[in-house]
């Protein structure tokens, strides 16, 4: 990997021998990748986020079956189907709330269910399933970069908020994918990148993964974006999305919300950008969406270190909903939306 | 102590024989209380920000420099002249931008300049002052809770950005004077505290002094606030000040801004309370204010733990600025203060 370089959380290898990965939880003071070729090891890698955005869990646990198989395809028809079936169902409860986990392992399982032929065979199929996943995920970003960039200029400044970067995907990212697209181009282009409390992908992911690409970063605390924007130096905000519901109200990393509000106070465009999975038009709008809470530990401490009483009780939403007034354009890989929001299936 | 008290940053003692405050850099593990007796504890103190909060550190330095006098009172007139004129230089220099500490150690050095009368007048005429300094600030606080409260109802749940409580003056605080005084006349009050990056003052002191008070409190980080205001659990926001404008332009730690423009959006009150000694008329509005910006570690890091890339580029202001236009009121110990402002000598 040359010194200047995009890193992306999931790496495709010939031969699928493995699930290659990068350890996000030793960033950023350590890159260190890791091959998992043991189920355990997969399992354990996505619930302790080792590997976490959900582009990237769903081209994990697709590539992680697709290991599982090749290595079975020796074995009898019955073992390897006994095999296969309980990854599958162990790789799914890994991260039980990441829709695109199970969507990504149920695709790989179902493209191995080819009626009388051998173990051998059927794994082939998986592996070509589980490379067309991690292919559609590298394009499903290069997309949103090509549409993304038509939002913004040359010289921008942006502010970006948890990480939606290429460490969230197999490939540049959702939110950061324009900020690759035009510094890849030439283009200048700089990020304010929010902390993004309390789990820190702000510093911990988006920071590093920018500095490692050559691209200019500056890291704030989530309470100094306001006076940035006041003070002229934010041109656009760019941030990823959990899910989108039909009226394009967007669900995404605690703190959004407050930016989307400093961001339309200070007349500045707020940019949301997912893939196309990430639209949910069952969801009518954000009133529907349920806010995963989360264990208030992880405000009391801050990078391990306790910095609050040990017995105060905490607010710790996981998420929160910006309503789709607020936003400017919502970005996919099928091309830029603008209000009014209408997602249909 | 009795288990449910609010302690504040400065007590005093009779005889001032040793300058009592509490160690905030030990808070919220453990409440350690310290009494300083030699002036290079002292300094070592007001620099490490063991005592910190403006009106603390002014009660602080005045103290200490009457703790220096009275020890000095059986020396010679020239010998207790030298000790104390170098000990009330120290105290100034320990904090040199920290206005009220050069007020409160030149109140109490000039109380001592009385022609002709012996050391121990002189040390006992310090002593009067620095006592006085200290009663002035807890009436200072009684006065702008007593005011605040008339602003507030029972059940108010209000927001509090950065430590404006009694751990930054000798009393019940300012920002958090009505909290503590509509408790301690039995009306419900519970609070939501910002744990304010980077230094996590609101987490580390504001969360721990109101659970201290008996008083519900629950800690935000920064992000969360905006969501909160959105679902309608605020109802007011109370900060304090580091420095007001003639116009109502409000210098307060890096978030209060925001906090603002997110009370303005959402339709709550935002209140700013201060002593008269923040006001400051001689700067006619926030663009003349010039904001400290701080050492980028103190946002990479925190506790000794690395969370940022160590080489990235931090923004790190100490404050901002909150335009007159977004403050419902200013509380000061002289009353309550609607716009528009204007502040005269």
């Amino acid at each position: 990997m040359p010194d200047t370089a995009i890193v992306s959380a999931v790496t495709w290898a010939a031969g699928c021998d493995a699930l290659h990965i990068v350890d996000q939880t030793r960033l950023p003071a350590a890159l260190v990748q890791l091959s998992l070729t043991e189920l355990h090891e997969m399992v354990e890698a996505i619930q302790s986020l080792r590997v976490r955005g959900a582009p990237a869990i769903g081209v994990a646990g697709g590539i992680g079956l697709a290991v599982i198989a090749m290595r079975a395809a020796v074995a009898s028809p019955a073992t390897f189907d006994a095999e296969v079936t309980s990854a599958a169902a162990a790789l799914r409860r890994a991260r039980p709330t990441a829709v695109n986990l199970a969507w990504a392992v149920d695709r790989v399982l179902a493209a191995g269910q080819v009626g009388g032929a051998s173990p051998a065979i059927r794994a082939r199929a998986m592996q070509d399933e589980a490379a067309a996943i991690f292919d559609e995920d590298v394009a499903m970003c290069q997309r949103i970069g090509g549409h993304g960039a038509t939002l913004l200029r040359g010289g921008m400044r942006v502010l970006t908020h948890c990480n939606a970067g290429a460490l969230a995907t197999a490939g540049i990212g959702t939110a950061l994918a324009p900020v690759y697209a035009m510094h890849a181009r030439g283009d200048a282009i700089s990020v304010f990148a929010n902390e993004t409390r309390p789990l820190l992908q702000g510093a911990r992911l988006t920071a590093w993964e920018l500095g490692r690409a050559g691209v200019p970063v500056t890291l704030l605390t989530d309470g100094m974006a306001a006076s940035m924007m006041r003070d002229g130096r934010i041109d656009a905000v760019l941030v990823g999305a959990d899910r989108i519901a039909a009226n394009g109200d967007v669900a995404n990393k605690i703190g959004t919300y407050g930016v989307a509000v400093l961001a339309r106070h200070h007349g500045i465009p707020f940019y949301v950008l997912a893939p196309t999975s990430t639209l949910d038009p069952q969801t009518p709008n954000g009133e529907s969406m349920d806010i995963e809470m989360r264990e208030a530990q992880e405000v009391r401490a801050h990078g391990g270190v306790q910095t609050a009483p040990a017995g105060v009780a905490v607010h710790n939403p996981a998420f929160d909903v910006t309503p789709a007034a607020l936003v400017t354009a919502i970005v996919t890989d099928a091309g830029v939306f603008h209000p009014p929001f209408h997602f249909t299936d």
